[in-house]
């Protein structure tokens, strides 16, 4: 072959949900290029680890963040998206709460912040693009993958799921048909305990069957909303 | 940064769909590692082209075929998938008809030959995950994107389409609801046209509206089979 003198690197789009609002997770650079701009945390990958251990290692060394999930979004290759030599990325993203983390910047960033995708500050390299493509694949997938585990208290009222549903899509949903869908998915529990909120009446609590929760998100189930 | 080395190269999944037949294309490999065995085509993405322009390149050198849309697949990266070297391969698949192409082996490839998917080979490195993953992706994506176009006659009887869809899925589907949501879709032009096949009365001919069609896909438009 040819000699290639191509790197590759790994970035993490690390999204968080907290009631009604999303925000991504990004580090200003504090070497150069781009140096003091924002960025998507990742790096280059080792030799003898896997693209995965690669992902997790460069989020968990410029963030703190630890978690145990990404899923791969894509792999960008222009030639010419690094300035200082060719770079590949392989993209992971995933969905967290960001309030049970805390967040340490360290290694190659400055600083660490999740800002709500909706006041985004300019990005480095071609990572606007890798983000953007991370918001349509993550409002693709909840259209037919059942989401809502990892980022709704234990137990909640149904609202709270609509919300986080409306907020994702990023649209209204139809409320009567969501309900009926996520409930024929036999994916919650219905409590006995009910909530109060605001001055509306007492909502009922449901919780995720967690077993049943997982062999749908495994199968990838389709279910239109 | 550390001393990188390892290398990326791009593999290209293609499916053919013919008459109720899936198969994929397989060439033989002409050097080691794995040689004389079977294998997805691909090679080293060169440095100063793009990760597309590689797949194309290296589908076309090895097999004559040439498809101007090859969509990304997934990115492999275990880092003892080939015993040479670390190589990372960016996977790309696409979808065509065969019988329109004609085969040509050449470069690493000893030959070059369609595979029905229920009877494959033996496969080289992790070719057959590679594989799988492609037919679970396509699986996946028939079920809320609208395929065929390329796949069948310009002019088709509805059941044409019902049997593509049949055979790509794997499994019976329900042929009133299919037909009710492929028309709710409008990407379907109904003919004057009637066909005879067999014995049965003449069908009416469809044909796919392009406009429609393309503006459908790529919005990545949901329809639940």
């Amino acid at each position: 072959m040819r000699n290639q003198s191509i790197k590759l690197s790994v970035d993490a789009v690390v999204f968080g949900y907290e009631e009604g609002n999303i925000s991504v997770l990004l580090i200003k650079r504090k070497y150069k290029p781009f140096i003091g701009k924002w960025a998507i945390p990742g790096g280059f990958v080792w030799n003898e680890e896997s693209l995965e251990n690669a992902v997790e290692r460069e989020l968990y060394e410029e963030t703190g963040l630890k978690i145990n999930y990404l899923e791969q979004l894509y792999t960008f290759g222009k030639p010419d998206r690094d300035p200082r030599t060719r770079i590949v990325s392989v993209a992971y993203f995933g969905l967290v709460r960001p309030s049970i983390y805390k967040l340490y910047a360290s290694t190659d960033a400055e600083q660490v912040q999740w800002f709500n995708i909706d006041s985004l500050p300019e990005l480095s390299f071609d990572h606007y693009e890798i983000l953007l493509t991370a918001i349509e694949r993550l409002r693709g997938k909840i259209t037919y993958e059942p989401i809502g585990f990892e980022l709704l208290d234990k137990k909640f009222p149904f609202s709270d799921l609509e919300k986080l549903y409306t907020t994702l899509l990023g649209r209204e949903i139809d409320r009567r048909n969501f309900r009926k869908k996520i409930l024929n998915l036999n994916i919650l529990d219905e409590l006995e305990e009910k909530v109060s909120k605001g001055s509306g009446r007492p909502a009922k609590l449901f919780q995720f069957n967690k077993k049943k929760y997982f062999q749908l998100k495994k199968e990838g189930i389709i279910f239109e909303i």
